[in-house]
């Protein structure tokens, strides 16, 4: 009765993202490329939004020579990246063309796995994305994004489980990207899923180990059945990040369950980034302790040092609790969507500007798309009358349907502009990176030639790069996907403002 | 089908001597002692050898007198203690009246809960303690030493577990503090002593959390029936300690497990320690990551930097893989004693002597009296030629029998001698502190109308105090418990040798 367990190995993505705030270079990373490659992991997540956001914006790397590299350097890995469905990894809807260009170029490069979510569990943001997947042959992953709420039960998630099956999906990830999944709802949640979609559907457990809980729970998926999961070499563990690779491998001994990885392979990835953390130490995510205030709060801790933030610069850093208990009646207004990047910075500062200025006297942008539908549908209702005064600020109706389909044709107009672009090679990934980080492109296509820079070396070499313009957002130290420049109307004022981490 | 599990907070004791090497001053408890009586825990754990040591060689505090202050301030809660059963809190057997009396007064101090260990689980060296705590009407808890080795299976712990119970132990305690108890032998060992001792015999886990796994282990501990388990509060948890409480708490949620204890006040516990915290940076444990090694090499984190060092003083700090390999060896020979205070020490200095000089070319005196059973029986044979080498330099005969009954009564000699003491004055448990710690005491005695020390305060203030004498071991940072001086004999010439942390 013995079963193997697999395991994704996240240490070159979200691991260092999470507890490094996506700084690392990837030279810090080749090293560890053939141990990692041989240890038996069933794939290697290396790439997604915030690893491509850090690569153009504050180490001259070009994300796709990073994904070429890797693919070279694991020839025998399965390599896994992150896609934000129909925002690819922007932060915007994109057209469904480009949507197809984005898989295709990135197959192409040598990815295998897609993991594809969307921050609303929003199914038809997540339909395009998937079906290109599938027709390139290469791996569908749907993604639940998990969380809590009253309207958030085990049959709601299992659901959508289903409707992934439906669409192709290969595997079904359940994602918990703020160690909100408790041992119970873990195996609730898996058995759930293998009782609806059948037993040979192939279930992959994301977690995240801020609350302290969640190898418990990757304990109880495992019994309930889960087929994959998620951890990070130890030495880039814990706190915000995810439960160790080598404490997985060791809790499961004398179980039945194993895994195929070598330890002795486990032991040189540790040491090689336990060598190399400590040269990032300015870029430290603060939550390295347990934080389960989160599952009452349902608000990540990098969203609380956001709010902070924002309350500092308006000397109002004793409000920090009122903003606390706001947080959940703004989530209810907005009919409880998930807090994860891009709604937790919406919601987190619509709560900070509730209690500033009083509920919904002045609303975000983001705020008022949210509202409207332009990110898609909440799993609750929305309030009306939340949504009436956002449609006066943003002087737009509310849409039922998929958003995406509001976008015309962009392709041709998307490369016009990247190839206007001194430095542009003229490919189609480069068209693709300026289509999702227009703001950062250029200064990076027109130093790309310089070559990569590791923040990590000297200390003075970790400044940030000084900015290209003033439209171009500040470097901060936190977490690139953090950052989100608001369009704030008070009145007939716009306002813009970008909230990124202190 | 709802099932309460009861809590043993640490982070009076084991908590902070785990993680800031036992030097919390009692006025940096004294704060949260309130929240941390009314949060609804089973016990407190405050007291053991190590706080005692540290009270009075760095705190300039009276141990008797913490303890009565918390017995004060936390008068609903059973206050709980680590004794290392014939040892007391000291590093030598004492005289059965001597173990009587130290029970008696703490008894009388208000210590409620006695945790009775030893290093060899050697039940022999653990009954005068047993029978001394159940005549005064308290809690006795009759520890297992949890390690790994061919010879330890559950059917001998559960047979240990049994002896306990008929010593009149109300509870048994497993203890692991290497954090070796994986999940699956943590249900095993819980559901067999159930079995074996019956259903109403309470199980008490203690863990930590060195190597990842253990929350999982007290899951699996609990779904076996397990009563009451040991955690820390989040904020001084993890690392070389121990499990945090608020996530045991989390854990349970919706598994029909619940504990009694109240989050609120557990917060509230979380931001005092989380406070305090970092103004005892420097004596934090080098130890917060995860570190499964320990499974493999059976070493726990606070033995290698002992060896480490040892081997640095030796200029051959590259010989440590080679001594790594050698401590299996050694406790082998040694017939598999568990790695703890004081068989960790002297297995560890025993290997590093083997790899530099040749094996057993020279023994320590401790490493003699270990083969010669002067600390007791250990699970296995020890080897012959070994112990004929250690009979040789120690120039003594082995032992059957229990150590302590070499003993002859020793209270009057020890009054004696404590009253002779300049500041004693003149009460059993002066004499107590004496017996246990002779080095230490007449300092202690000397200054202690000065006042506690506090070493968190201020950089400068945390300087070790100077040494009183030449005979008396200079004062490190590293963990009490983990500083032992040798005896030494090389040929005729005996040398003394004091190991402690780098």
């Amino acid at each position: 009765m013995s079963r193997t367990v697999e395991v994704t190995e996240l240490v070159l993505r979200d691991g260092h993202q999470s507890l490094l705030a996506t700084r690392m270079a990837l030279e810090d990373m080749v090293p560890a490329c053939e141990d990692i490659d041989q240890a038996g992991y069933w794939s290697v997540e290396c790439w997604g939004g915030a690893t491509y956001d850090a690569c153009i914006r504050f180490l001259n790397e070009d994300p796709w020579e990073r994904l070429r590299t890797f693919r070279k350097l694991m020839p025998n890995s399965r390599l896994q990246m992150l896609l934000r469905g129909q925002n690819l990894l922007g932060y915007r809807h994109y057209e469904d063309s480009v949507v197809e260009r984005f898989v295709d170029k990135s197959a192409e490069n040598g990815m295998d796995v897609f993991r594809v979510f969307d921050a609303l569990n929003d199914i038809r943001n997540l339909r395009q994305a998937l079906k290109a997947v599938v027709r390139t042959g290469k791996h569908a992953e749907g993604t639940i994004c998990y969380t809590t709420s009253p309207l958030h039960t085990i049959d709601r998630f299992v659901e959508l489980a289903q409707q992934l099956r439906d669409l192709g999906c290969q595997s079904i990830c359940i994602k918990d990207m703020a160690a909100l999944l408790r041992p119970q709802p873990a195996y609730d949640l898996v058995k759930g899923i293998k009782e609806k979609c059948g037993q040979d559907t192939v279930v992959h457990v994301h977690v995240h180990s801020t609350t302290g809980v969640t190898l418990v729970s990757l304990m109880k998926a495992i019994e309930a059945g889960a087929d994959i999961v998620d951890t990070s070499i130890s030495s880039l563990s814990l706190g915000s990040g995810h439960n160790p690779t080598e404490a997985l491998v060791e809790m499961l001994e004398g179980t039945g369950y194993t895994t195929r990885l070598d330890k002795a392979r486990l032991l040189k990835i540790k040491e090689h980034f336990g060598k190399i953390r400590p040269r990032y130490a300015e870029f430290e995510s603060k939550y390295i302790g347990v934080e389960t205030e989160i599952f009452d709060s349902q608000i990540p801790g990098g969203m609380i040092s956001n709010m902070e933030s924002q309350l500092k610069q308006q000397g109002a850093a004793d409000r920090i609790k009122d903003v606390l208990t706001e947080v959940p009646n703004v989530r209810k207004d907005a009919g409880y969507p998930p807090l994860v990047t891009p709604s937790s910075q919406i919601v987190g500062t619509q709560a900070v500007f509730n209690v500033l200025m009083g509920r919904y006297k002045a609303l975000t942008g983001e705020f008022a798309d949210l509202m409207l539908g332009y990110y898609g549908e909440t799993i609750g209702p929305r309030d009306p009358a939340v949504m009436e005064a956002a449609a006066k600020h943003a002087k737009k109706e509310a849409i039922t349907g998929r958003p995406a389909d509001l976008l015309k044709p962009e392709w041709e107009e998307l490369r016009g502009a990247a190839l206007a672009l001194k430095g542009c090679n003229g490919s189609d990934e480069d068209v693709l990176t300026h289509a999702m980080f227009p703001q950062v492109a250029p200064t990076f296509f027109a130093q790309r030639a310089n070559g990569p820079k590791n923040l990590s070396k000297k200390p003075e070499a970790a400044k940030p790069a000084p900015a290209a313009g003033a439209g171009k957002p500040t470097d901060g130290k936190g977490p690139v996907q953090q950052r989100v420049t608001y369009q704030v109307k008070i009145g007939d004022k716009s306002h813009q403002v970008t909230v990124e981490p202190a």
